[in-house]
This record gives C-alpha cells, structure tokens and sequence, in this order.
C-alpha cells in the first residue's frame, strides 16, 4: 500500500488506529483455546470486529515466537487472513523490530515481504536502526514495502541511549535525521512513543511530514490528544497503536463485541481530530 | 551453560570457533535438496562433520524465517538436535537480534528459552541494546542463560550510530559500560566485529572479562591473528564466528569433509593462540 492510498484510507475510515496483535495464548479468553489454532481463531475474531475501525493492524511476532512453529504459523494465517478478506482496506504492520548485516536483513525481508518465499506478505517492517544504513536498507528493496524506524521508544530504557548528545544532537534526533538518506516519506516510517508526546514537537521539526507509528496510549499511558496536538499533520501523519485495552477488552464470550466497543471509542476521538 | 563449563570446553578442545548456522537453500549442495527438510538435514551433516573442532554454534534466525513455518520447523529441529546429540559439549546461540519493550522481550526470551513453549533451548541470545535496560532484562531472568548485546558491528553501517561522541565516551562505549548494570560476565557477552580488530583493544578497557562474540573473520575480511591479539584473555574471552567459509567450503557431494577442513584449519591456528 502507498501513501496516498493509506492516506485515502485515513480519511475514509476517518481513523489512524493501529491494533496491535499481541495475542497471548494465557489472556485470552478460555472458550476460544479449544480451537486447533487458538491465536489465529482469535485474530480473526478481533480483525473481523473491528476492521472497519482500524486503518491497521500490527502482530507483534514474540506473542508468536514463544509459541514455536505452532505460533509461527498462527501469524501467518493472520497475515494471509488480513490480505485475503480486506483487500487494500487494511495495513499490515510486522512487528518484528529486525535489523542486522546486508546479507541477513535481506533474508528477514524475505520473510516480511516475500509470500512466495515465507508465505506472509506485510506491508511494513520495524526495524532497529543500532547497525545503521546497510541493515535497513535491503527492505526498502521491495517496491511499495515501508520500513519504520525505531526514533524514540515509549519504555524506560529509551532514557538510555536515545537521549545521548553528540553536538547538540540526541541519538533519536541523529537516526531521524541520517535515516533521511536511505528513504523518503513514502517508504519510511518513524516509531515515536506516546508516554513522551511534548517530545513529538522536536520530532516533528525534522520529520515534518512522514508518518509516525505511536505505541504507548492506553495500557503504557499516553495520552491520544497530546499525540494528536503533537504529532497530526494535514496528511494525518500518525498511526496510533492501541493493543492491550482493545484485544483484552473482555476475557468473557463477549470479547468481540467489547474489544469493537474500545475501538469506537477510539475511532470517535480520531474523527474529532482529523 | 555457565561460564567456567564453557571456559572448560574452550581449553579442551583447544578451540573457540562458533559455527554460523546462515544456512541459505540457494547455497547448499543441489542434493540436499532432495530431503524433506533440506536446511536441517544440512545442519545436522555440518554440526556431525565440525562438533568436535568448534566450541559453538550459531544459527541465523534470518535465513529460517525467510522460509516461513518450515524454515521455523527446520531451525527448531536444528537446536533440538544439538541439544540431544551433544548435551553439555556445545554452546549455542540465538543469532536473532532481538529486543523491544518489556512484556514483549519477556516473549522473545520465552522463544529462545522455554522448550516447553516454543520447543526451543538455545544457551545465548544475541539482543540489540537500542531499547535499553528494560528491553533486555527479561531474557537474564533465565537461569543460566546469556545474552550478547550489540556493542559494534562488522558491516559499513556501524559507523552511521554506534560512533556518535557523547562527552568524549562513543555510543558503543556507553553501551559497554552502561550494560554492566543489567548482568555480569556470567550472563552477558557482547558482539565485537571483526573487522575492526584493533578496536578490541578499547573494548577490553571497558569489558576486561566478558565474553565477546567476535563475526567477520573470513568472509568478511577479518583476521583471527589480530582478533586474538588484541581480544584474547586468560580465561579466552573470545568466540570468534566463521560462516560461509566453512559451510559453503564445497557446493558438491564433498562438503562435509571440506566444511571440517575448513573448521580444522581455523581450530589449529586457535588451538596456536590459546
């Protein structure tokens, strides 16, 4: 998907939510582990109840990982399931946070975006800028994939690193700014997290126009407006991941229905701001 | 595996190579492909052929996942099988790169970790340290387990972050110096490149006992002569990786002979510096 049909969609849907597929198997509601395939029948539930909400979705692969194969494949029927019943309606988000030598992120770039190779078929990656240009670079090799680049994290250990100062320049400022040579605001996104939104000002002034995927409202504690106030461009420019509070809205048989509920609530406060 | 079982194994075989397991089905012998599960079968004849001369191996997440579930399936037979075959005469290493927010990194660790979720029993884990403290905390909850956090890099897009300058200290310095709060030199190594061997020499100011998994000797170009001069302690402190120079010595029905060849040759010359 480009960006002018994801913009499209933003405006359509009048939505910039992003759902995040953290699905873990002992939080889910009980009824559902007598399914063969637990986290995909409960994927395809939430996709399903809330597709017309969300502009994305984004699975994120460790809630797939500690499951093994079994897991492996969960994801991706997800994957397949998404890009098989919607179409161009949604965007599918790996949340993979890859990164490594040319010749290995080529093969994690396979697995994101080769459906012939691994069977799945995202539209975006999020990779870990720490080995530079070389490392993301081979995803950007499939036409009409993204990237999106960590910046600046919405957990404690961002204090770390991302605010090391070179020359007046923060580590988050730096990988902005470099990042800005390996792509264009067509193919390149940002992952700027909601629990320091006053900070999506500074981010704002070197990206002025690309979007950002924001993690942290609602479980992590940020807040929608003060993303919104921040970060909105007049092309939107955000993503806004919620996982938690909509996929654990209820452990009840009444899952649904209440994560569908979460998600307009969402949606409604989003319509207000574009 | 705990430290001094590992620094055992080290002087008894008189070796500290670690096999990268990078195993691509475009690059193996034609006949392997032949078998049902290919890439397994390529390990199990190259672990078989080298178990004796190396001290570790190190498999490629990248090139399982670039094959979807199978690639999975191959990689999770592939430690099953050094697990049952060698017990306690390997060490090996979860070349994933991975790390992410708390809860999530908690998922990874169960990946690599937890046999009884995700079927897996790796003994290290390589993480990338962008995320900080939080996000890889949780994979030194596992007794007896390693993680070996990105400090610098063997490829050309290191210099693009891991050399930003913050008080006179670089980033991969700070990354040294700071992790010594998350665990200690029995829990934690850390991924020196090769190619800038001399480098190691300011490393070991920071990090005088950890282990330092050393890639980039051979097909990368750098050499194991100055990676043990300026890298090697008295307990070793060095894994030093070599890939495709071994696995892919021969592309005939000779390769297990030429991959232990190729494996002698670098075991001598270690054998030489210890």
């Amino acid at each position: 998907m480009n960006r002018s049909e994801l913009i499209n969609l933003i405006f359509k849907k009048k939505s910039f939510l992003c759902i995040g597929l953290d699905t873990d198997l002992t939080k889910i509601p009980r009824h559902m582990l007598d399914h063969e395939d637990p986290a995909f029948e409960f994927n395809k539930v939430i996709i399903d109840s809330t597709h017309d909400l969300a502009v994305a979705y984004k699975p994120n692969f460790a809630f797939y990982e500690s499951n093994g194969t079994k897991g492996w494949n969960s994801l991706t029927r997800t994957i397949q399931y998404i890009n098989k019943t919607y179409p161009c309606q949604l965007f599918s988000i790996a949340d993979a946070k890859r990164g490594d030598i040319g010749n290995t992120s080529q093969q994690y770039a396979r697995a994101m975006f080769d459906p012939a190779s691994s069977g799945m078929d995202f539209d975006a990656v999020t990779v870990a800028p720490y080995m530079g240009e070389d490392s993301v670079k081979p995803f950007l090799g499939f036409q009409g994939k993204w990237i999106i680049v960590l910046a600046l994290t919405s957990n404690k250990g961002a204090d770390d690193f991302q605010f090391f100062k070179d020359h007046e320049q923060r580590l988050f400022e730096q990988v902005l700014s470099k990042s800005q040579r390996w792509g264009d605001d067509g193919n390149m996104m940002y992952v700027v997290g909601a629990t320091k939104a006053e900070m999506l000002e500074d981010v704002r002034k070197i990206v002025p126009d690309h979007f950002l995927l924001v993690p942290g409202v609602g479980a992590q504690g940020g807040s929608l407006r003060d993303v919104a106030r921040y970060g909105l461009t007049k092309e939107c420019g955000l993503l806004v991941n919620s996982s938690r509070n909509i996929i654990y809205a209820s452990s009840g048989i009444d899952f649904a229905g209440k994560a569908r509920e979460e998600a307009l609530k969402i949606q409604q406060e989003m319509a207000g701001y574009l």
